[in-house]
């Protein structure tokens, strides 16, 4: 059998390629980073909601079922060039720095994920003009480091606010979906630094919390146990304050039904998912539907999310929509599933 | 091989021993109730959101690979009465109306679901005393069977709240969680009656709207195409007015900060997913860990909720919380996987 390619090494691809490799089928791992993890890695992801697993204990279960896997034909650096349907499948150009290579493969996984929203496209927020304006990334390394301080000054902060649906739920900036996890992530991070530094105030401003199914208890715990504060209101603009030390979130309480103007130390930008580079690559290269947001459109026959509807591509994970890790790792199963049937049919 | 039980008929279930025959092991399909489908046939769900999609194709595209399927052995009205660990996977005693047999099965797929919220539990809303109370499953097929009257006098309704969470969200019942799917539903329905109804109104009451993803699409849709409204407040009580010929629903209106009266001609009511008799069963007859919600709880070893950390017993579906049916779908899948696996090894 031809190997079948997986395209993206995250928890979609990185489940798939075990799965394959499993069942006793080869896989060709493609990633363009030159590390395997996806944003999780990239963006060195702590304690995942809403369990509080270490994100490094999870992927690390991942990494080791595909790392020196002899069924695993593993790609760091490498992008596609060029797919072209063949009557076994796909023939597929693979490119990096020192290679050009065609491969002939049996059938293809796209798990090509999302890139998270560039927060200084919400100009307003002033990220990347004041420093302790964070985007929740930034703040997931400082929890994993133990040392959540403000980077203006390194000096802890008393007050710190989330911001959430930076870059989701926002016509304005061209992405009205809902990112589904900025919700659970910022509160879980608020737990965090309220279990570590009770001292430190913190507030959650919102549209609606979607800490959906079971994940509704962080929710709860959160504020009963921690103390974690919500205001419901959209923040308008972020601008200096105090001579440059503090920052000053204005907008308005939606529940209060009045302005509000609250002076904090550092504030942390909820930022949404969009399709990744890569899945808009693969778009192209496949021929493959997208829809309004750009994400991969699956067939949706019998509403799994994995079949493509084009014979011999299967999709896994945030290629096809914002989704949280153990959706993506099960997706990575289907898909290597349905790929190994189309495979050796 | 030994069969690999699954016990469950609705979609998960389904989608587990369609791909269990797919791999060419036999499947043991164990179903308590005498028809497949599970809830959406139950209550005869008629588009599902946020596509609107009828449920009756995805469940043909579900059954067609499995009755009839000769890897496929199905049992009707049949219940799983004692479960013991075998050195190759399980002994398992099947009970009938006209037989009891025990059977060695080689591994095993709990897809045990959920039951919907009981109504008249939230007795203050008078869901089985007042007529034109609905639950949002007897509006399903209403709207299936193009017939939305009140079931008092016939007439069609000139108003429609619809009031979410009933029976989640909730510690009064004893149902913290979310049941992560009574947003979209019920915005789908008031979407499919101002479609056809344009002359009837419909009011949507809230906690926060948890149209995650990219099913945000649908909220907007309904607000700015359809002219859905939305009211952030918690309904408190529902009475009888005008002389039993309307009712009224009387709370707050966190938004406006005041008291809400407002009179209906039909109110549906969001009722909330709790862990299936099946699933409670299925749990103590496995020896199976349930969380605080009751609910299966998966080992999560790299978070997928498929793998139950017990040799030879797997999940799929919402058995272990709330879901929705792609999920529980692509669960199916991972399930057999996993399970084929476990029985091959």
């Amino acid at each position: 059998m031809n190997p079948i390619l997986v395209l993206g090494g995250g928890p979609a691809g990185l489940s798939a390629a075990a799965e394959l490799a499993a069942l006793g089928a080869p896989a060709l791992l493609v990633e363009r980073e030159n590390y395997l993890g996806g944003n999780p890695k990239r963006w060195h992801y702590s304690l995942l909601a809403p369990d509080l697993k270490p994100a490094e204990e999870i992927l690390g279960a991942l990494l080791s079922k595909v790392e020196g896997n002899p069924k695993v034909d593993l790609r760091l650096s490498t992008t596609l060039s060029k797919a072209e349907r063949s009557e076994s499948g796909y023939l597929v150009t693979l490119k990096s720095a020192d290679a050009v290579e065609t491969r002939a493969v049996s059938a293809v996984v796209l798990a090509t994920g999302f890139d998270h929203f560039d927060s200084r496209r919400k100009f307003e927020y002033g990220y990347g003009r004041f420093p302790d304006v964070l985007d929740f990334k930034e703040l997931e390394a400082m929890i994993h480091d133990d040392r959540v301080v403000r980077p203006s000054d390194g000096k802890p902060p008393r007050r710190i606010a989330w911001i959430l649906c930076v870059g989701s739920r926002d016509i304005q900036v061209g992405n009205p979906w809902c990112c589904r996890l900025g919700c659970a992530v910022s509160i879980k991070q608020a737990v965090e630094v309220r279990q570590k530094h009770p001292e430190i105030d913190a507030y959650v401003y919102y549209m609606d919390i979607r800490t959906y199914g079971l994940w509704e208890d962080l929710y709860w715990k959160s504020m009963q146990e921690y103390g974690v504060k919500f205001i419901r209101g959209r923040i308008g603009q972020i601008t200096m304050a105090e001579g440059g030390s503090r920052l000053l979130a204005t907008g308005e309480d939606t529940i209060l039904s009045r302005p509000t103007e609250v002076p904090f130390d550092m504030i942390v930008l909820a930022s949404g998912m969009e399709p990744g580079v890569g899945t808009k690559e693969a778009a192209a290269l496949f021929a493959a539907p997208v829809g309004p947001e750009g994400f991969l459109s699956p067939s949706l026959s019998d509403l799994n999310p994995v079949d493509s509807g084009i014979p011999g591509l299967f999709y896994a994970g945030a290629a096809t929509g914002p989704k949280a890790i153990p959706d993506a790792v099960t997706e990575g199963m289907g898909a290597a599933l349905r790929a190994y049937q189309y495979a050796r049919r």
